[in-house]
């Protein structure tokens, strides 16, 4: 019987847990899964005779190394800064080893001894980054066959709730991630590439930087703002010769005006404590961020300091947070950033019978026989339910495929590797197909 | 013979030598002084009988502790995070320390351990901080004294060129102080009192907060921004119920305008490389920074990005720099930072024959016999050449005046402590007066 060592079993590891608990009973494989907090996976697949669900300790690297040891293979869902110990006893011991997370510079100094060790380390293997890799090489190869030449990429992915399920809210945005990811997001200076030449963003300007994202069937439209490093991939990707590169977020319409007022502020700030914050109001504390100099109502002088009406429907969406309120902050000693994240926790809270949704989608520009054409490939993921999310089901599946592709010996690649080459992506693309995470693709010369 | 030691022997520490050296004559003492670099110490100093110069090698912690114990007492001009080490040699060895540096949060812990040893360690008395802490402290005792309850009270200082050496410069500006610190100055979050009310200022708008300061006697005028936080020195000054709370840098008129579009377009971030910028133009680097989308010449888009007329004062002071020049960039990996102050080096550059001015100003508003009244309290210091300038000036002599206080027992406080007291503040400012470092008050009832 052969061993999987799940390391981590939160909120992203429903699906991953389920498929690998049943093609365990076809392959005799044991799912052991090892967390703080077991409830979730004993919900998920505690009853099934080939799961094993045991007590970890993050800190204790002497259980870390024992467990290894003792596995096949061996996937860590924890925290991205602790896959590294959990990667040298891969090492030591030559177990395969998976993650969701971007490869960091320690983990791909790793790559030499892991290939002495005859190992794979596969990486970026969830949904962004993980889907957006396997889906965007397997165009991009496609096209590269056909003789094309692509002269740019956009690549944009984001996290939502449903449409069904946010009617009341004008943000059309609930937490489905970690919530402090989402306030700090864009902190620095964002790096892209448009008509051949560079471009930075600096924070402060990122969200007033719109790509307007074609997306069929919703009550209101999406749109991107670019990550901080939208280049990292180019040479990955084989797109040296591209004019415009641009990897982001995705947003509904709107949420990037109404945040643009939070950054104005300063309210995103988390680089220092505000005092004697327990028990002021919102309004009052949102007023320190506020020059007394200008005029007129609060409301009036945000507005102003925006450079917004205060009839302008991102100045509605920025109220609606009840950051203007005289509820009474919990916090004391805490930055803007989570004061800030403490309220947005309540107002964006995913309830019980919410679905969220997940969107991605690529923009190829490319020139074939003279002729100028893009392709718009976009992917619509709902969630089923709380546990069967669709986050947890697109970071989930890719991750889980690939495990069973390592134990069925089809994916023999060696060392710290991403998903980019064609035995890895075009199985697991078709895999994912039959789970419905499909994407739609439109073709038109332009 | 008693034995000073001088660590770091830099632009800054002309006027300290030359005191010290002559103060030593009188009372038999020996200036020995350490640095790496000993031109200029022994340009100043070096002929003296009473003077030792010697090579300092900051990484030698063996070194270290033997000048220390050999000396009486030892000054630190050295970069600030060193100070700790020479600090922990000087309770060690139970020698009394000065420096003009902030209290780290380290060198505070060192209290106790100073207070059991038996010696001082005075920090913050070069400038800013130094200066300003003796002046306000002497009016704040005075006001109280005369049962004036003291409502607010600004405080602002600024390294500057003289107004007859930056004719051509729209700017007013030349670096007179190191430049790196000029080029990050502002970044985080300002703090302030206002109207009873704590505000917070971010970076991005930092330069749009404008306080007026009247100076009598120049060609243009000056203003101020907050610094980071305006109230720390809250409580040790004894101002618990001021309402207006601010402390900060001072700039020519204009300035902060021009500035802000440096801010406004990301050039002063310090957090990331740019890549591929040796040989590249400074206009196709700026331009990198301002969005495509916008319409119109580089001049225009950037106008427009900045809310500005392309006429406005503010963009013909920036063009001045050379930003959106075709002279190349010769830096190479580099931040944004680093490309704008090796430009700014150039343009901002002190020539032998400039004079600096340091300026510094405290507005205190008081109400006595239920009127309300404002003192303002001013300090100009010009430089006389490029070794004996404003800054070595006011740096130096106070932290001189407290070494020979130390050393002839009139300053007989233990621990580490500011210069608050009134035994320092008082014979400190007299001898200062000596050298034309010396307040003009104005008193007006408001």
């Amino acid at each position: 019987m052969k061993k999987i060592l799940l390391l981590g079993a939160g909120k992203s590891s429903s699906y991953l847990m389920r498929y690998l608990q049943k093609e365990g009973e076809k392959n005799q494989w044991i799912l052991r899964i090892g967390d703080k907090f077991l409830e979730h996976a004993r919900k998920v697949v505690g009853n099934a005779p080939n799961v094993e669900i045991f007590d970890f300790d993050l800190a204790d690297s002497q259980q870390t190394e024992e467990e290894v040891k003792a596995a096949e293979l061996v996937i860590s869902l924890l925290p991205a800064h602790l896959h590294i110990e959990v990667a040298k006893a891969a090492v030591r011991f030559k177990k395969n080893m998976v993650t969701a997370s971007y490869i960091s510079d320690n983990m791909a100094a790793l790559d030499e001894s892991a290939k002495s060790a005859g190992i794979c380390i596969l990486n970026e293997i969830g949904l962004d980054p993980g889907i957006d890799h396997l889906s965007a090489q397997k165009i991009i190869d496609k096209l590269k066959a056909e003789g094309a030449e692509i002269t740019g990429f956009l690549s944009f992915c984001g996290g939502l709730v449903h449409p069904d399920f946010c009617r009341e809210n004008p943000w059309k945005y609930k937490f489905t991630w970690n919530p402090r990811n989402v306030i700090l997001a864009g902190q620095g200076t964002a790096k892209y590439l448009e008509n051949a030449k560079i471009k930075y963003t600096p924070y402060q300007r990122l969200f007033k930087t719109k790509t307007t994202l074609p997306f069929s069937g919703f009550p209101y439209g999406f749109e991107g703002y670019p990550n901080r490093d939208s280049l990292k991939y180019r040479k990955a990707y084989g797109l040296e010769n591209v004019q415009t590169m641009m990897r982001g977020t995705i947003r509904a319409e709107g949420f990037m005006r109404a945040w643009q007022i939070l950054v104005d502020l300063g309210l995103t700030d988390d680089s220092f404590i505000c005092e004697n914050t327990k028990g002021q109001t919102y309004r009052d504390w949102t007023a320190s961020f506020v020059p007394d100099s200008l005029a007129g109502t609060l409301e009036e002088r945000i507005a102003a300091l925006t450079g917004l009406r205060t009839e302008d429907s991102a100045m509605k969406t920025f109220l609606w947070t009840g950051l203007l309120s005289d509820d009474l902050i919990s916090l004391e000693n805490a930055t803007p950033a989570q004061i800030l994240q403490n309220l947005l926790e309540k107002k964006f809270f995913l309830e019980e019978k919410d679905k969220d949704l997940v969107l991605m989608q690529h923009q190829f520009f490319f020139t074939k026989n003279q002729k100028n054409y893009r392709i718009i490939s976009s992917l619509v993921v709902t969630g089923e339910d709380q546990i069967y999310t669709a986050m947890a089901k697109t970071v989930g599946l890719p991750l889980a495929v690939a495990v069973k592709m390592i134990l069925t010996g089809k994916l023999t690649q060696k060392g710290v590797i991403l998903p980019l080459a064609k035995e890895i992506y075009e199985p697991i693309l078709a895999e994912l197909e039959t789970f419905d995470i499909q994407f739609k693709d439109t073709e038109e010369e332009i």
